[in-house]
């Protein structure tokens, strides 16, 4: 190991002129484009040339080897940076630095993002990369036990989101030895000096007692960079360089100025800077390389048997959730991730049998998303739960996901009014709006056990951000056990010609007890389960309106905006032929109550259903 | 101050009669109720008596008193102590404490709310309490100027939210010297042990690091809590009380034990738990009281003067925003809150005019909302501003502001896929959704700085969650100065009869230059500017289906989720005419390229405009 750390001269010549090319080329490709971060770049490019030339064991040809180092900005703005690497190392060329950066339809975007090869996640929100590294850290020691090292480039701006210190917490938590992270502490953010500026030993002291252990460096001193990267890899638990570095290093015009952020340089002086850095230099840097690739994690080890169920008992679909993941478990590469509420998403039910798949991430949902996306970067499918109500913490996390195209399964329990008296805080009545508007995403929403666990195991293979929406309360099974519940589709579960209830979840029982009272009436209702809530059943919703007259009543226990009636609506909305739609949702601001005082003073129980009904038949 | 902190034996006494009679009703109401935690509130019920007998300057007669200290409980599961309390103080009854406790249409819910005059905000979502403690803090300290003093309950369990450390970083930023937050370290949370049990040295240390004083206490010492809250209201800082506790204390069936959490006794139970007790108790506790009441902040200093634009002149909406929160910074209520993008989202505009009402939160969304709900509770009219993207960081936190109805304004600039190169990761593209969503909230998109201002100016006064979405180019006045655009209205600013194109923010030029087109081609189409996503001017819309035969192109620069085309459609549902809407949205993944190209290749520019009327008309 000592020889590793002690540099020659010309090694640190080599080095020096590697960052030099490093700023240059983020200097050159945000100035042709006329926008991008070169001063947050200049800043870090002496800990990534010493990173990538001594310790990033890499296959540049082969970014798909699971021996693999992980490398993530996490400040993604200094995208010039890390394009200008993947130029230094030959994975993209020159021409396509200088031509494509910024531009349309190019994969060198503003903000790293997977469509490039080398990039495990979108990053660019800020407080994001750190948190997704710890899940590919987690994979690493706990799963794959492969000896790859997981760095994370931090900005010291991020370091004011919480979600940092939710990552450095659970890297202490789980002693991820194999997790480096790198502040680029050079103390200005967009618009002045950051919070702590240089005050490294503040740094050092939240990172110590968050865990993990702090490594101080001069960011541009390349030996002593070079011996921190050694000792963060050879470190038994989790690493963070904090390196005091100069903004726009390298560049007298604009080093170490608040008013120089987000902003190219213009031609002339890109011009001047480039010369000042000794001028365009053609280094093709070649680092350390990875052991042999492993095997990617083994998909089925049998095939997974799904709970059967009662027609008729009563059965919550988040205890069908629970059932699901454990059947599904034979499967190797599904893990589980909880946020210290798994005895009531049911969780625990995987947690129970799969202990050594269950993450427990405690109550920090956003690293539950982030380490769900990293577990998924390498390779796993994960589930990741909590109620419907608290993935609204992780938003932006499920969001970046969507952007990352990152398949991972979301459940959110005790959904809508229906959880009773715990009040409006516990109740998850935007969540269908929310994960709806995710890119990429499907949105299910199961009214029985049976439905649910189909659905799950639907889940294991869904591409993109997948969200499961279950109940907290017992309601009877209504189908057959085999049934088919394709995404995409929907159960007529009553055959009708006067109106159309539709629902989904819970208020597929209140659409069914509507129905049989409206049968009383003489009208004839049809219920239609719209269990896929995202993509929904276009084919199913043109037969009720040609079949029933154009007369829906839509019922959701979720506030009026964006859930399933909009997605009704959405579907429906250039149909030549007339459509009424009566909309049932819940209007006002609950309160507590039980399960059906609530969703009766909502609204959306049966008797509020059989007025709108008898209203439109 | 000594005296102050040397209890006698019968105080003392006293004390422990108190904390018995608030363990009793904690028992009592949630056995009653048949769930809620009393565990958790058993744990914290000698912190309590002692805040509530000896610290707490508060009159209970009169909530509204700014020299009230404040009490927030940030473990919002903890509402039965909380209660105890009110009836230990009088100001609910026994009564109500008993029969009401989680019922329907009770105002004692599961969890606090401010339906009850008494609790501050919301809480429930946990992690949220401390942070809008220090908004309130910093209210106190920085604008108020009143020794009033915030008392936080939290949860140990809660630390693992970032949230906790974002406000802890702030409150040693800003100095709060009038904040304290009390942990309750019962070591356990839901399912089982804590990350951290009780260790209190690894507390002590993060808190340190994080710039707050820590004061560890044994949490059941009546005399040691007594020093301790009385240290920490003479602190120079804010203070961070570490209370190692019992989960479940008093009561040795449950006490101590991992699996009661969030269950309410039997009721054999609770009557053998009240015996041990001491049975039933009827004292009233008056504690210290608050100094006079000061002054609210007053409201207008002088009329505000709005921005003037001049027609067909280019500017920028977020400019617009900048000038007309510069404008209203007359009225000495208005604060205004950064996330370290002022100069983005020119917020900068009001921080130069008016620097002791701007708060930088730096890059921390999360408590950049909760200081906005904060400073609300204080009586002020905060606006707070990121990028519409970030927003979704703290989307948990809005959720929580609805319901609380706390009165802030929010904008969210660099909307859409319209801001160009920076790529996915900076473009809202949900807000819309998620944001109508929100109970209560309002939503505004303004197309140009005219209306903008005038909706900056309507938001100040505007009731629950208002938000603003601006646009980060500049696009040209289309209103005259003086114009008006009430909440819930919008401008029809081109008529016609073939067709109506409905536009918000940046969409609207886009109509504009579509129908020009159209008009060359000999089909007359309406523009609407829908500045007013919610609520929505259905009588505007009525008119459009019946003036334009039902055709109706709606155009967003969002997701087609729950966006603009949603609130369109769910204004529309019920209508017996038939109405089709053809919905151009961003529905692919865009990448980086100019606004122009951004707006052309997702389907939302003129061309596509064009297109869809053509095919409609």
């Amino acid at each position: 190991m000592e020889a590793e750390r002690t540099l020659q001269d010309e090694e640190l010549t080599g080095l020096a002129d590697l960052a030099a090319q490093l700023r240059v080329d983020s200097i050159r490709c945000s100035t042709r484009a006329g926008s991008g971060h070169p001063t947050s770049s200049l800043s870090a490019a002496d800990l990534l040339a010493v990173l990538v030339a001594r310790h990033l064991r890499y296959d540049w040809s082969y970014p798909g080897n699971r021996a693999n180092d992980h490398l993530i900005f996490s400040k993604g703005h200094a995208s010039p940076l890390l394009y200008s690497v993947f130029r230094a190392t030959g994975a993209i060329s020159e021409q396509e630095l200088l031509d494509c950066y910024r531009q349309s339809g190019s994969r060198l975007q503003g903000h790293p993002t997977p469509v490039l090869p080398w990039v495990d996640v979108a990053t660019g929100s800020l407080g994001q990369g750190l948190p997704v590294g710890v899940g590919i850290a987690l994979a690493g020691q706990y799963l794959d036990r492969v000896p790859f090292h997981v760095w994370v480039l931090c900005g010291d701006s991020e370091t004011a989101e919480g979600s940092i210190w939710e990552a450095l917490d659970k890297a202490g938590h789980f002693g991820l030895r194999n997790l480096t992270a790198i502040v680029d502490v050079n103390r200005f953010g967009q618009r002045g000096p950051t919070e702590l500026e240089w005050d490294l030993d503040t740094y050092r002291r939240r990172v110590e007692a968050f865990g993990c252990h702090p490594i101080v460096v001069d960011g541009h001193d390349l030996a002593a960079i070079d011996d921190a990267f050694g000792r963060a890899r050879e470190a038994t638990g989790p690493t963070v360089v904090l390196a005091r570095t100069v903004k726009g290093k390298g560049v007298p015009e604009i080093e170490n100025r608040p008013d120089w952020h987000g902003k190219a340089l213009e031609p002339d002086q890109a011009e001047r800077a480039v010369q000042a850095l000794g001028g365009v230099r053609k280094i093709r840097v070649a680092g350390p390389r990875p052991a042999a690739a492993p095997p990617a994690p083994a998909p089925a080890e049998e095939r997974p048997e799904l709970p059967r169920y009662e027609k008729g008992a009563k059965v919550a679909t988040r205890n069908a959730y629970g059932d699901a993941l454990r059947a599904l478990g034979v499967r190797r590469d599904v893990v589980v991730l909880d946020g210290e509420v798994a005895d009531s998403t049911r969780s625990d039910k995987f947690g129970e049998a799969y202990p050594d798949r269950f993450f427990e991430m405690f109550i920090a949902e956003q690293q539950l998303i982030a380490a769900a996306v990293g577990l998924r970067v390498r390779g796993y499918r994960p589930f990741a739960a909590t109620f419907a109500a608290f993935l609204s913490r992780a938003y932006d996390f499920i969001r970046m996901a969507g952007i990352s195209r990152a398949d991972i399964a979301l459940a959110g329990s005790h959904a809508g009014v229906e959880i009773g008296p715990d009040g409006p805080s516990q109740m998850g009545l935007e969540d269908l709006a929310a994960l709806r508007a995710v890119h990429g995403s499907t949105v299910l929403y199961p009214s029985d056990a049976v439905s649910c666990a189909a659905l799950v195991a639907a889940m294991v293979d869904c591409t993109g951000v997948s969200y499961l929406r279950t109940t907290r309360g017992k309601y009877p099974v209504l189908y057959d056990n085999g049934d088919e519940f394709p995404i995409g589709g929907s159960k007529l579960v009553r055959d009708g010609t006067d109106v159309t209830l539709i629902g989904a979840g819970v208020t597929v029982h209140n659409c069914l007890a509507a129905a049989e009272e409206l049968a009383r009436e003489g009208i004839d209702a049809r219920v239609i389960d719209l269990y896929s809530v995202k993509p929904v059943d276009r084919k199913r919703l043109l037969e009720a309106v040609r079949d029933t007259g154009g007369r829906l009543v839509v019922v959701e226990d979720h506030y009026p905006q964006g859930g399933l009636g909009s997605a009704v609506l959405e579907e429906l909305a250039g149909l030549a032929e007339p459509v009424r739609i009566t909309h049932l949702a819940v209007r006002g601001l609950p309160g507590s109550g039980t399960p059906t005082q609530q969703m009766d003073m909502a609204g959306i129980g049966p008797h509020a259903i059989v007025s709108a009904a008898r209203a439109l038949a």
